[in-house]
């Protein structure tokens, strides 16, 4: 035991974060040490309270403090448009964007069947139920571009067409500011394939 | 307002610790979110009880959560040697190498002039009421290898010499798996200088 207990139960909690690792996690719960008692206090009430007042929404699955989320309450925003998304953190970037402006459907994760994650471990029924009740004209598929993102953003195409509902795909090609020389040969062959007039 | 308030209150939480920036204070909270209650309440009262629990050692100034800490009242340790260390973290990576008996004084921190850092900012004075009250032979001190730790380990060593207790330096030189082509020229310098006859 070379740690008094508080402190090593702190620092195995930090060790269970994602990317901290053993050292990192004690520069961490020395630095708490050192933080005032309110700001400490601050932080584990964060934790608490963060991990007890958020659920996702009833509607979109996005994650919300209010049921149904601010973004499904807002009524100024377009719900012909359903942007389908795989994770809140990808509503997040798209709101940063400020550019779309209709709602939102999170899956939760992608199809994958190497890991044995169907259609329905994802939040897909609750987006069919959602075609049903609401009148939506567009689904953009905005999953990740890569294996389980295409094939989910492909499943769920397929699975709406008939009912005459419009979808697209986000288009893939060069990121801005990026450069063709250090482009992979996906990327670049994606890139040639969406190319437009001008 | 991209994030629901709670979740943006953990974000700015994990964002004051050291070495987090936004997107890993993101990635963290996010984490967080899928986390277990029973773990996250775990976390937040180990933040808690770390900073309140934890107080230094009136003797060594350990952090510690009895007063005495471990390493003070355990008898079967040599109380006729000290080891002077800047740092808490100092006194668990001596304690990880398993070879010293001894006992600690942590100074928390170096006389630094050049921030307006003395003696008796630092936990000199209870070193020397210390040596007064416990028979004390030996004095290693182990601060940093840099200005502050050199100067403050001369300062404390100018101070005791006159009382005849006898005070030693730990020694500088190539790191152990070290390679000679890259030692900077002082660590060459030092390590010339401190050579032993084999």
């Amino acid at each position: 035991m070379y740690y008094p207990e508080p402190i090593s139960k702190l620092i195995d909690s930090f060790t269970k974060l994602p990317g901290i690792g053993p050292k990192t996690a004690v520069r961490l719960a020395f630095f708490v040490l050192n933080m005032k008692e309110d700001d400490v206090l601050d932080f584990a009430k964060s934790l608490v309270s963060a991990k007890r007042e958020l659920t996702h929404c009833s509607v979109c699955g996005h994650i919300t403090d209010v049921d149904p989320c601010s973004i499904c309450q807002d009524e100024s925003r377009d719900s012909s448009i359903i942007c389908v998304v795989q994770d809140p953190k990808d509503v997040i970037a798209m709101e940063k964007m400020k550019e779309f402006s209709g709602r939102y459907h999170v899956l939760h994760g992608a199809i994958s069947p190497m890991d044995g994650i169907g259609p329905e471990d994802i939040n897909v029924p609750g987006l069919l139920s959602r075609l049903k009740d609401e009148a939506v004209e567009e689904l953009i598929l905005a999953t990740n571009p890569n294996i389980e993102g295409e094939a989910t953003a492909m499943y769920i195409s397929r699975l709406v067409k008939p009912s005459g509902i419009k979808t697209t795909r986000i288009a893939h090609g060069l990121p801005m500011g990026g450069d063709l020389e250090y482009a992979d040969e996906v990327t670049l062959s994606k890139a040639m394939e969406g190319r437009r007039e001008l």
